[in-house]
């Protein structure tokens, strides 16, 4: 994918609703800068839940609010989550999105020049956090890149890192794999797994992350109790583990998303009868490729 | 309608392609002039048929066509008829459609910067356009009025003149009507008629348009022949007929479009059994509503 399949297919995005792609075109075209990257319709986590913004900017962590007045919630657009369940849900820390209300009661009855207008001024503070020169210009395959997070010498989960192949994911940690499709690997180089759970209700598991990602619960469909017993007696099950959950991302691509590091809580497990992991931390150590001998 | 629900309804009418939103998006937000008025997706005549632009202005006459690179036809998106029988088909006289290239063979291979530079090209060839400054800003209000025109003198079929209301049309003529209904109407001042035929197809008439607008067909789907021999005794078939079609606008609504003034071709019409109108101006004088005394 370059940038114009990319920026492209974002906008189409916006397509089904009149004035969500009025508004999200109007900014893009008028930032006019291929250095910003965008995302329409993503999903975030928030202290009270899910939710959906209308547009992002993963560089500066800005969020817009399309308000076409038909919300009954002021707050925020709430998600049904049955729908989102393998939805690529990031962390938005921080910053409030910037509303901008398009409609009254009837639908079409704002000036348009005032709708620019106030397009104008969202588009303004975007510029403006733009010029701070410590931002990195988009770049689509560095941002995928393995190389870039060997680089900076760690992922976190509050930078939103996810890869497009579970290869490129493990190759932060001293692999060097072309091509691999288990779910579980020993890390190379400390005593620690790494792990590429579907974090949802699926055909083999019912396993969930909470609504705050601090907690997994991981209970096989069939057969869990002789499962639970089984590898509660092995020792890989108590380790920590590089969690990067398997996701759709916003353009339908299947992605993997790192989430932190997380370790099994045995009395709660034992509590259950089925795992349950906790977040130990949002971060982890990445290193270069093994020169092998 | 007003100009916010008329650029909405205007721009999310192109959501169904990619590209094409893009572009008219980006033509769109970066001339930033609500003064402006465009067309998307809209039918014309053309010297070879009819074609579908994709972006129109029509106070300065000019068309815009998205080459997505998938038309076998380098002219012309050719129209399927049978489709568009009751659809609003104006006058391009002039200027060929500035082209866009969006795609190489490839879908996404054509550069996002490259396609921009085109946009920024054709943005810039339409704002120096608009500096004529005999040109009129856009109003939607007085480019349906009766007004606008009485005060101009004349309609042209070439101005692309149409009307809400068979009212509102009757109104340039010396009338004060707020409602009507009827399709056929005595000039109150000149020894013509006022004519609001369907030119297509439909439940009580097969009556046809001719590609070049020349000429009109109107055929009786029942009884034609009767018709035929009580009407051409009537003076008023022989009278000269302000034609205005009946159209579904390009947003859906029913308008009356002036095609210009047409008279009976009796020797035609003989010979074939039903009415031929050929048209012998594409101009009618307006005139003040009269005074009742």
């Amino acid at each position: 994918m370059n940038k114009t399949e990319y920026i492209i297919r974002q906008l189409s995005k916006t397509n089904k609703k009149d004035f969500e792609n009025y508004v999200v075109t109007r900014i893009w075209h008028l930032l006019n800068n291929t250095n910003l990257k965008f995302v329409t319709q993503q999903y975030v986590k928030r202290p009270n839940g899910r939710a959906l913004t209308d547009m992002y900017f993963p560089q500066i962590n800005l969020h817009v609010e399309i308000d076409e007045g038909h919300h009954f919630d002021i707050h925020e657009k709430q998600i049904n989550l049955d729908l989102i369940r393998d939805a690529d849900i990031i962390n938005a820390t921080g910053n409030e999105p910037i509303r901008i209300k398009v409609c009254g009661n009837g639908r079409y009855d704002v000036d348009i020049n005032v709708i620019n207008s106030r397009i104008d001024d969202v588009v303004n503070i975007i510029r403006k956090k733009f010029t701070d020169p410590s931002i990195v210009k988009w770049d689509l395959e560095s941002e995928y890149s393995p190389l870039t997070y060997i680089k900076k010498g760690f992922i976190s989960a509050d930078d939103n890192v996810s890869f497009r192949t579970i290869a490129d994911a493990c190759n932060c940690f001293g692999n060097s794999y072309l091509n691999v499709q288990r779910a579980f690997f020993r890390h190379p180089l400390e005593d620690r797994q790494l792990w590429f759970p579907k974090l949802y209700p699926n055909k083999d598991w019912n396993n969930e992350l909470s609504l705050d990602e601090e907690v997994i619960y991981m209970k096989k469909i069939h057969n869990n109790d002789e499962f639970f017993e089984a590898q509660l007696t092995d020792s890989r099950q108590l380790k920590e583990r590089l969690t990067f959950a398997r996701v759709k991302s916003n353009l339908g691509d299947v992605m993997y998303r790192f989430k932190g590091v997380y370790k099994c809580d045995v009395d709660e497990s034992n509590k259950n009868k089925y795992f349950v992991y906790k977040r130990v931390s949002r971060e982890a150590k990445t290193y270069s490729p093994i020169v092998k001998k």
